[in-house]
């Protein structure tokens, strides 16, 4: 097992998709290239949905069109339905992401679609991505918790992942979508799923919403996870808490592992940079404490 | 060896003592009786120093008056010097707290005296503070980084905890002083100071600047240490970066530890109360993630 980690950058869709101003094709094409050059190597750039339930991600034909020069990394189109995955391809996606939850009440309101109908949807169009060669990341959302049930059922998470895998995953990300884990349900949860299927394909995507985002990674570390989502700056609010953090800092994320004597493959003055002209742009404050202290002894 | 653990709530000292506007006594009081209230038991108060060096704290002999018929809790008065030792015995302290660290560069900068010099000047009142009753705290800043010198060594981290035990001292409080402390490194200088000294005596002190205080205090944790040093609503700015997070907020601790199924005898809900009163009454947003969430879901 290596001890490097690799780390998904999700900022470009999860962290900008509730951004209220639409920010031009030209800015989100140079976050990604700064990310690029920053050493991410998954890069999630945007979701192909309706343009009317999303503005922000309107322009995800365009947007693809202009990052598919960079072969060095993997840009996972999120899609969440069969028309999304035409759409992908049409625009030269070779990396589809889709998603579903551990939680009927949250998928519903999330996808409009429980978890069995979602996986469903997926039946319709991930054997043929798979078939067409192109390699399909899956969510699970709500693995610790639900913000509408409360507490998440392990037995309906294994259920999920054995189910996405069967289709083909070829990663599954579980997610704490609250941010209300913690180290020893991460434990838990891991220990579980590492039994049923090892952790060659498990990523783990924390929320910092409670501030234990990195304690959780941590503890995800020490059971044998070595991928990890994160966004730059930590772009993306929590929808269930106004004000408080969604999306853990790829920011913190980096600077902990460096310390800790494990790689990450990023540039984490190259990172600063993407982060802070991504800040900029939108015009808002980050929610990294690493960022925030490496600003403030400037 | 219990499972629960002992926090050590520093706000009303380390938290406003930089605080540049000068908070009433009766605010200071009714912040330390908001923590008495949710379950404190330890609660450094205030310092006895000179006024015109922190004039936040010139009003210790009053607060002490007001605060010490709260017999349910103790009250370490952080005193530098044998003056500061007089006065707050004087006022009625109880246990008095003391200071020093394992950087020589920080310790002049931050008590105008080197190690050596600081731990001569213990001698020359922490004896008689223990044959009159008293319980003496100590504290070690700059354990895990300096803001001058860089790196720390765990080598004179052990022979200052030595010194400071054969002077009588009951507890010592291991400070991150910088905020660059991370997993890897806690359960190295943690195990040292086990191996040397055991754990009974040692507690944490995590500054959060960069986000890791709660993954250090988790390992902490898991490696034996069962008493934490925090500030309610994170009070207390990193002095070494502008903006940036300071202590570690009580209300994180708390809510993790509590998620974990681990009691600190702290009411969480009183906790939110005293942080919130406090923040109003400085005029300041809170650095403690889970407050923020906490106030955002209102």
């Amino acid at each position: 097992m290596t001890n490097n980690v690799k780390l998904i950058e999700v900022g470009p869709r999860d962290g900008l998709q509730n951004e209220s101003s639409i920010l031009p094709l030209e800015v989100k094409v140079k976050f990604i290239e700064l990310l690029v050059d920053a050493g991410f190597r998954t890069i999630e750039p945007t979701s192909f949905v309706r343009a009317e339930k999303i503005p922000q991600m309107a322009d995800s034909h365009a947007l693809f069109q202009s990052i598919l020069r960079h072969e060095e990394a993997i840009f996972p189109a999120l899609v969440p339905n069969k028309k999304g995955f035409d759409n992908s391809l049409k625009a030269g996606a070779k990396w589809i992401a889709i998603f579903t939850a551990t939680s009927n009440t949250f998928n519903k309101k999330n996808t409009n679609a429980s978890i069995e109908e979602s996986l469903k949807r997926f039946e319709e169009f991930v054997p043929d991505a798979i078939s067409e060669g192109q390699t399909v990341r899956g969510y699970v959302s709500t693995v610790f918790g639900c913000p509408y049930e409360g507490e998440s059922s392990t037995d309906e998470l294994l259920r999920v992942c054995e189910k996405l895998f069967k289709l083909g995953v070829n990663e599954i990300s579980l997610g704490d979508t609250v941010g209300v884990g913690h180290p020893y349900q991460v434990k838990e949860i891991i220990s579980a799923v590492k039994k049923n299927f090892g952790l060659d394909k498990i990523a783990m995507h924390f929320h910092d919403t409670e501030g234990m985002a990195l304690a959780n990674i941590y503890t995800s570390y020490e059971e044998g996870v070595r991928a990890f989502d994160s966004s730059a700056a930590g772009l993306g609010g929590c929808p269930y808490a106004h004000g408080a953090s969604g999306n853990v800092a790829s920011d913190d994320v980096v600077n902990m592992f460096h310390k800790m004597g494990i790689d990450t493959g990023i540039d984490a003055e190259k990172l600063h940079i993407a982060s802070k002209y991504i800040l900029e742009s939108i015009g808002k404050s980050s929610n990294s404490k690493y960022f925030n202290a490496k600003e403030g002894r400037k």
